[in-house]
């Protein structure tokens, strides 16, 4: 009877799993290797040895498909472009900074050349504007019947002091985010920039306790880095930057903003701030939230007031 | 007049485009990065400064495709297990060893629950048997018409000194090749095991001039090897290693062997053979070939003999 049922729940199909439930369910138990200090779960994966002085490897891999990630008719450097942003992002959002880039390009052979060659002069520009090589990959042409796609491989480095998980936020910490959410599917999901430059700043002067990229809106991602770190969170919805035409249910869960999102110590959030503006004065940074110690529940729920409950 | 026979160029579609001319008009001119030594065009990419002792980072990506490089009712755990063996054997090939492993799984969502941890099962098999770790990647549905893809990303290392590329063949050197070619449809494909082991043991008894893994079949790898040294090369078709049941063409062209092409200075010869006989007794080590410098006409000729000459 066991059996059966076990049986059962193997043939179901992938439709009916949740995308956190299904990657769980096929990493978990996964072997993560000798030199692996942060294996699946985090924005990147940390190589390298416990004690080590050189800068850790960060190794992430991001695929973008046509009419999920970019519409067919999308300027094609802007989707080479966001192919690459998006695992720039990821590097910055752990610290550090990208190094080298492989691209797997998955093309319908109706593709016009003009086209393919224009996403590569968008992995191009991003690697000469965040200082990274595009070092090989492949090209193929995907099945008649098959769609575009474009998978990205990039190694970054980071020094192992500046190296921030998403794990290690701590009860109390506020929670803060950087620029304004909501609306990038409008356009800016194709030509958005990374945050980069002020990850590397903040690991700097204001080492986050805990930071990740926004890729799925706020509601979904906070709760996330704070399940990784074994806690709950607040976010205080009055409180959510929102960009021009979005409601904050838009700001909340649109997804693709690329901002990052960021723990801090509550006595540390005044001089951050303060040195911040002196820093980026004309991109927020701002206070939306907090963690909390998980309650006993440890369902997400949502309050009636200004605050949605995540435990 | 010039714009318009450019603009339809630029208008054709890929179906019209070779595979090699494809990549090449795709990359030509990619910045490659200050820490790049070798970028497009070998097996991996290598990641490293010159004159380091560290040992350098091999990194590579490499895709498998649903009724391409698989049949939809292949056992799972034998498609994850070539996904990621194809990467160990590019590693392989440049004479380092496998670190970690991401890996983008994108599966049609009517694919049952077993047959993607069927997947990952050959990718943890994978990585036990060669001592790295998967440490994360990406597992996607893909829209209603996309078909299966697994796409593998890898980190190497490799002792400076024992790094070989493909591109630095000489005149006149010996070409040499493991194993036995041909039929690997019949399912060696999916169950091969990469020459690591024995890349391994040449790169630090026998340092080959140049050195590749036979995907393609050697009548096409072979004077990709010599074209990247900017030579000339000969295959003595009589000599060619065969699996049971396959004609000379068909070892020269079936592709997917996974064999390692060697090619060293013919006065090493005996003596690697001797040496090789001692350390593997059950598989061969066959010449079957030799790099020649470039003649005067550059295309491939086929000789009337027993030899194939690709100038």
């Amino acid at each position: 009877m066991k059996k059966s049922r076990a049986s059962a729940s193997e043939s179901r199909s992938l439709r009916s799993i949740g995308e956190d439930a299904l990657i769980a369910l096929l990493t978990s138990g996964l072997t993560a290797g000798a030199e692996t200090l942060v294996g699946v779960g985090d924005d990147c994966a940390v190589l390298g040895k416990p004690g080590q002085r050189a800068p850790y490897t960060l190794f992430k891999t991001d695929c973008i498909v046509e009419n999920v990630h970019y519409l067919a008719d999308a300027d094609p450097a802007k989707v080479g472009w966001k192919a690459m942003a998006r695992a720039v992002s990821d590097i910055g959002a752990m610290g550090g900074w990208p190094i080298a880039a492989l691209a797997t390009v998955i093309l319908h052979p109706d593709t016009s050349l003009a086209f393919a060659r224009g996403i590569y002069r968008g992995f191009q520009k991003a690697g000469r504007t965040y200082g990274f090589g595009i070092v090989g990959g492949e090209t193929s042409r995907a099945p008649q019947s098959g769609c575009n796609m474009i998978s990205v491989s990039m190694l970054g480095k980071v020094e192992p002091g500046r190296c921030v998980l998403r794990s290690t936020a701590q009860a109390d910490d506020a929670v803060l985010v950087t620029g304004r959410l909501g609306g990038s599917i409008c356009g800016r999901h194709l030509t958005f920039q990374p945050r980069l430059e002020q990850a590397r700043w903040l690991v700097e002067h204001f080492k986050p306790s805990a930071m990740m990229d926004v890729s799925d809106g706020v509601a979904r991602d906070l709760p996330r880095l704070a399940k990784a770190s074994g806690l709950a969170c607040s976010i205080d919805r009055d409180a959510i930057p929102r960009n021009r035409g979005c409601s904050i249910d838009d700001a909340l869960t649109d997804g693709e903003d690329y901002e990052l999102l960021v723990t801090i110590h509550p006595a540390r959030v005044e001089c951050l701030l303060e040195g911040w503006r002196a820093q980026f004065p004309r991109l927020p940074l701002t206070r939306i939230g907090e963690i909390r110690a998980k309650a006993a529940s440890s369902d997400i729920t949502f309050g009636d007031g200004g605050w949605d409950h995540f435990d």
